[in-house]
This record gives C-alpha cells, sequence and structure tokens, in this order.
C-alpha cells in the first residue's frame, strides 16, 4: 500500500459517518490548550527575535537539554545535549539516518510488519527489507540471530536492525525484558548496529516505561524520539542521539535538507517542558488511551467472529488483527468503507507482499462509543465476507486471495486470548 | 567552504564584540512581534485540535490558497493551490526537486556564483555542477547556451538550471528583463528545465517586482517560494510550485522526508497572511534594508582601497566583493575576524574552487552604524593585505594564493562604479 493510496483512503474516511480505526492522530484536544496558547503567544511576543529567526541545524541547546531529561524516564541517563539532533519528528531523523548509512542494495533487518513510514523512507534509499519475525513478546531473538546469519551466508551488506520495541507500530506488542537483552547480546555478537524507534515508550498502561534498548549500549544503538504522541504532532519535533561521529553527520545531513528546525516549536516544546506539567499530562493521555484500548479489545471479544485474533497492546495506540484464513483486508477494505468503518490493510506495513490477512486498528483518535460501534460494523463486514467465501469455498473470485505456495509464512504475532489459530 | 566551516565561522562571529557581515539573518524584530504572538496563541488556543495535530502532507490548503495570492505579485496568475507543496523552508522544496530529479553523475546548471545551500544539496546527491557566469545584470545568456553546448557535445545529463534571477545570494544582482526572455528562449529550444529560487524577489528597493521566469512558463519552471525574508524564518515555511505529474513526485518524497509540514507554523503563516497588513510589513522590511544597504555602498565607496569591486544590489541582503588581486578572501578570514569583523569567503559558492578572491558581505541584520564600523574595520584588514602583499610580491607566502595557470577565468559581477579593474 503506497503513501497515496493512504491519502486516498484518508480522504474517504474523513466523512463524518465513517468510524474510522485508520488513522495514527493522537488525541491533542485533551492538552491544555488556553494555557499551551498563552505560553507559545507569550514565546512570540517576549521572545520573537528568537523564536521567529533562523535558528542552529543541530537544534536549540535548551530542547536538547530537556530532550535529556525526558529519555532519562526510561533509563537514558548517559546522554549529552551534546549527541542530540532536533528533528521535524522522529520522520526526518528515520530518513536523515538512512541517508547516512545506507548505498542502495544494502540490507535493513526490520520485524514483519514493521512501520510504514520507516519502509518508505527504506524504499526510497533502494534499500532491502528483510523482515524478522514477531510474536506477543515483540521480535524474535531466535529469527534475528536466523536472518543475519543468512544475510551473511549471501554476502548481503546488513546495515541495522530498524525496531520499535515498545507498543509497536502496528503490532501493539512490546519486547519483553528478557528479548531485550537477547537482542543486544546477538547485536554485540554480530557487529550489528540498531536503529531504536519510540515514539510510544512513555505510553504505557500498565506500568513504569521499560528500560531502552539505548540505556544498554550508547555506541551500538541510535535512538530515535518525538514529541508527537506525548504532546503535539502539529509542532513536529522529533530527535535522534547518536554518538558523536554520527552526530555530525546527521547535523550536516539536516543542514542541507532544511537549514534547521523551526525556531519556534522548539521553544514552544522547550518551555512546555519547562513550565507546564507534562508528565501528569502523559498520564492524561494514558487514561484516555487506556480507555480507548480497553473499548477496542471488549469488543473485539464480544463481537469477532471465530478465527478472528488479535494482539492485545499494554500501551500506545494499536490493536493488530488477523482475519479468518482466507480473507485479505485490502480487498475487504471497500466493503467496509461502504459499511461505514475504516482500517489499515496490513500489507503496508509488509515490504514483501506479506500481511495480507492483517489490519491495524487505531483506537487512540476515536471516543470509546465510536469505537464500538466501529468494531461492530467491522464484525458485520467480517462475517458476510466469511458467508460469501463459505458459499464460493475454494473458488477464487478475486475477493479472496489465495494465500501462494512456496511464499514465507506470514509470522505474525497472534491473541493470545484466543487459541485454535495460532501461527507458528 | 562546508558547512561546518560556516557553523566553526558562526560561532566566532557572534561574539558581541565581532561586527558580523557575514549571517543571512533577516531583521524579524522589525515585526510587530505583540500582534503576531497574540494571533499565534488565539490559533493554539481556538484551534488547537488542527494547529497541533497531524496535517496533510501537501501542506494546509488554506496557506496553499494565500501562496498564489503571493505569488501572484510577481507575476504568477495560473497557479493553482493543488500545484503548490508547502515545505520546511525552500531548503527543504530545493532537497525534494534534487531528489526527484538527480541520479549521481548528472549536471545541474548554476550561476558563478552560487547559492551554497544549494551547492550542499547537489553535492549530496552527487550532481556535477557546471558554473555560467554572470555580470551586473544577472546570468550570461550566451554563457549559458555556451554551457548546454559543451554539456551536450560531451555527453553530460544536464537535468536543470538552477537559478536566484532576484537580488541574487551572494552576488547581489538582478537578470534583466531582457534577459529573462533570452534565458527562457534558451530552455524553450534546449527542452532545459529551470528552477527558480526566489526568496528574495519582493524585497526590491527601486521598483515593483518583476516578473518570475515561472509567470513566462508553468511547465519548463519549477518555483521555490519562501516565508523567510518576508515573514519569519523561524517558522520554516517555504513551497514548490510545479505541474502537477512533479508536485505528486514531490509530495510522496516529502511524506518520507517528514510526513508533512509542521500544522502551527503553517497556520501562523495563512492567518498572518489573513489578518496582518502583510504588505506593509514588506515595505517596513525594504525601506530597512535599503538604508543598510546604503550604508555598506556608501562606506565602501568611502573607505575601500582602489582594486577593489563590489556589486550594487537593488533588493535582498547581500553585496559581492572581488578583492585587489592577488588576495584570498579565505587566507584573509582570519586576520578579519581578528580585527572584529566577518564576512563569508567566496570559495564556498563556488562547486569549482572559484571565488577566492570574492567575499559576501550581508547587510540585512546589522543596524547602519554597525555596517559602517565593519566596513572601517575589513577596509583597514584589507589595506593591511595589500602592504603585506606588496611587501613580499611575488613570494608565495602561503597568505596569496597564485591565480592557476590553466584555470578557468572566474567571471564575477563587477562594480559598476569604479573603472580600471573589472574583469571580463
Amino acid at each position: 500500500m503506497k503513501s497515496s493510496e493512504i491519502r486516498a483512503l484518508f480522504s474517504v474516511v474523513s466523512r463524518p459517518e465513517v468510524v474510522s480505526l485508520a488513522g495514527g492522530m493522537p488525541a491533542v484536544s485533551a492538552l491544555p490548550l488556553d494555557a499551551v496558547g498563552s505560553m507559545i503567544g507569550e514565546l512570540v511576543s517576549g521572545m520573537g527575535a528568537q523564536t521567529l529567526q533562523y535558528g542552529s541545524g543541530q537544534g536549540d541547546p535548551r530542547l536538547r537539554e530537556r530532550i535529556c531529561d525526558v529519555m532519562a524516564l526510561e533509563g537514558i541517563t548517559d546522554a549529552s545535549p551534546s549527541e542530540v539532533v532536533v528533528t521535524v519528528g522522529s520522520q526526518q531523523g528515520l530518513d536523515l539516518v538512512t541517508r547516512v548509512f545506507i548505498d542502495p542494495g544494502d540490507v535493513i533487518l526490520a520485524e514483519a510488519p514493521s512501520y510504514v513510514g520507516a519502509l518508505g523512507v527504506f524504499q526510497a534509499a533502494q534499500a532491502q527489507v528483510r523482515h524478522v519475525a514477531m510474536d506477543d513478546d515483540g521480535l524474535i531473538p531466535e529469527a534475528l540471530e536466523q536472518a543475519v546469519l543468512e544475510c551473511r551466508a549471501r554476502g548481503d551488506r546488513v546495515k541495522f536492525l530498524y525496531t520499535v520495541p515498545n507498543f509497536h507500530n502496528p503490532a501493539g506488542v512490546t519486547l519483553s525484558e528478557a528479548r531485550r537483552e537477547a537482542v543486544m547480546a546477538i547485536a554485540e555478537q554480530y557487529d550489528l548496529l540498531i536503529i531504536e524507534d519510540n515514539p510510544y515508550g512513555l505510553l504505557g498502561f500498565e506500568r513504569e516505561p521499560m528500560r531502552a534498548l539505548r540505556a544498554r549500549d550508547d555506541e551500538r544503538v541510535i535512538y530515535l524520539g518525538s514529541f508527537s504522541k506525548t504532546f503535539s504532532p502539529g509542532l513536529r519535533v522529533g530527535w535522534v542521539l547518536a554518538p558523536l561521529a554520527v552526530r555530525e553527520k546527521l547535523v550536516l545531513a539536516t543542514e542541507a535538507q532544511v537549514l534547521c528546525p523551526p525556531s519556534l516549536t522548539q521553544y514552544a516544546v522547550a518551555r512546555y517542558l519547562d513550565t507546564q506539567p507534562w508528565r501528569e499530562q502523559i498520564k492524561v493521555f494514558t487514561e484516555l488511551y487506556r480507555e480507548r484500548r480497553d473499548a477496542t479489545l471488549e469488543s473485539l471479544s464480544a463481537l469477532m467472529p471465530a478465527g478472528t485474533t488479535w494482539t492485545r497492546p499494554e500501551g500506545g495506540f494499536y490493536v493488530w488483527l488477523k482475519l479468518p484464513h482466507g480473507l485479505d483486508a485490502k480487498l475487504m477494505q471497500p466493503r467496509a468503507v461502504a459499511a461505514h468503518v475504516a482500517y489499515v490493510p496490513g500489507i503496508g506495513f509488509y515490504a514483501d507482499g506479506g500481511g495480507t490477512e492483517h489490519m491495524r486498528l487505531s483506537y487512540c483518535y476515536p471516543e470509546p462509543d465510536q469505537i464500538r460501534e466501529g468494531v461492530r460494523r467491522l464484525a458485520r463486514v467480517i462475517e458476510a465476507e466469511l458467508d460469501l467465501h463459505s458459499t464460493f469455498d475454494g473458488v477464487d473470485t478475486g475477493t479472496f486471495r489465495a494465500v501462494r505456495a512456496g511464499a514465507p509464512p506470514v509470522i505474525g504475532p497472534s491473541n493470545s486470548d484466543q487459541s485454535g489459530d495460532r501461527q507458528p
């Protein structure tokens, strides 16, 4: 699924009658908008000579200090502001890292499924993506080691592992503590660079944030962070934490790309962190998302036909759903939109055509009642597909894409609450 | 001169005792900061659900409409908002266009000298830059045609001409009306794409804005615009105007790079254009810059030693100065900084090692009295260099780089007020 297709989808689903479980928009209306507005207005009135002027390519020093405070919440206590590069959202950080490291033909290891925006960057850089299986505990270390060995045997240049360890987009799962240690041991053993993309790490529902991979190794891990989910995506403020030699290259690359990130938005984030109760605000967000997650999981359990499975996120924005065998989420999409419910088909999260039976459901933006209604509509659509499927069983009507013989098995996370349909 | 060197220079020249004629920072303090602050504060308080949220990759539709109004001031009356892509400053526009069009080894034609930020982007894309001579009337059409013919004869893939037609950075000159027609005729004849980079076009001191190249051809010209000099660079809002087929590629490229431009800064610019007297504010800016330009030119005429020449900008930010023969602006720079005056050496504006005798002087930021003091200090430094030069005449002390035999002549704009030292 290309960006252009996602755009077309979003233009349809923005109609008010459609319940969209497609977008990943944070609930910014839960922010104290009057306070934030006054704060930003005063930044311009009182400090316009700075906030409206060019800044440094690396980003505002005061903001980079505060970013180090934020990262300390996930155990990164040794980061220096000099190792931080402020970016236009963490998407730009990902693009810069890719520009610095990737030559055409290089291999990038990434979870199966993986963040669609990362796959787009990797494709633009003409990298090959080798997916690595994950399950309810995140990336599977044995599958990672196997992938490294296979690539080496073929003579592929593996440049890095790209991973979203917390509340994965789209899979919703989190890399367990034991696996974090195992992944780092593999990285050490095979001299593997890791790009740790962590936009959701502070949005956990059940417990304190887990210790970041970067907290375990300051040379082998490049960390991407973002204020898009903890404060505001419309400000487009993210960052990269990288060893100094890499940081220097990233600064040169960002200067060529945008000269410098916007000053106003950087001052806004720094001032927000300095003067507003941002930790409490994150609690407000997580309570709100927890309620929406619960509405999603309860509705799925109550309404989905047998054979449908899904992940149980403990934070973040997403549930990853697997349709009953033989159904194709992308082919089903027009009928779902006709039934006034939208999702993102799973195929967009794979570089190799996988994910046809999967979809991503986002619970971050709609209210719980809308979510319940959306899941109800989705369940009806799936049931109708199943009816059709049993009627035309075995006939390729164009509606049900047969699993291609010889295609690699799609190993995705499955719903641990359901049994009998678990994939290997 | 690399970006890292410019950064190092800027960190030195930010000391208060140094008069910096180096930076290109607009005089944002001349904005009505209270009004702009209130306006932006209200955007967040009243419309936070939009201004703090993700937006479209192409940019806010309302802003794209207003951008078309702005371009109409330079004769572009047929532009549609659907052909506009909002970018993170026009630097990102330049980067996106380069990504879309350039493969390694392609040739880009560009004025001699050319904008340093463009040369950085072209170098990162592994393009070859072929400089085209200019004089007081801008790019020389005959030199352009000659360059095209030479490249064709060599089998080079010429992808586009990159040009800054108005108040050129760094040369300060403007492409005359007759030459605009001649350049477009050459583009037509040789099927040449033109990238028209126009950040300064509305900042003329002497007359109404000239008609843009894009106003003469809507298929062959891709236009880059910016609010950095007419409103605020700290918001980082620029744009590209391109035919629909190109625009689609640019949107995909920007989505991979930053997902979408910041919403808040886009709303701020659109609201500013909707509610503030922005045309009158541009007049405030141009009066202020005209006064600074006058201070610069008067001081140069009064103080510079014979053999020094410079351009007479009729708008924009920059004077391009040529040292007496044999002096090297980059080698002289440490002594200038020691004398508490800074400039940007000309070599950074050439991809081929040219510009050693040149420097860029920016009059946009310092007050007129500072400018006069800066030029006084610079004149003394040049006189001291000349004294040294005559003492060690003909001896290569490492201070005076000899003009290399066989090197192509550097044809730069010369000061029409001075005679006797004009270069071909």
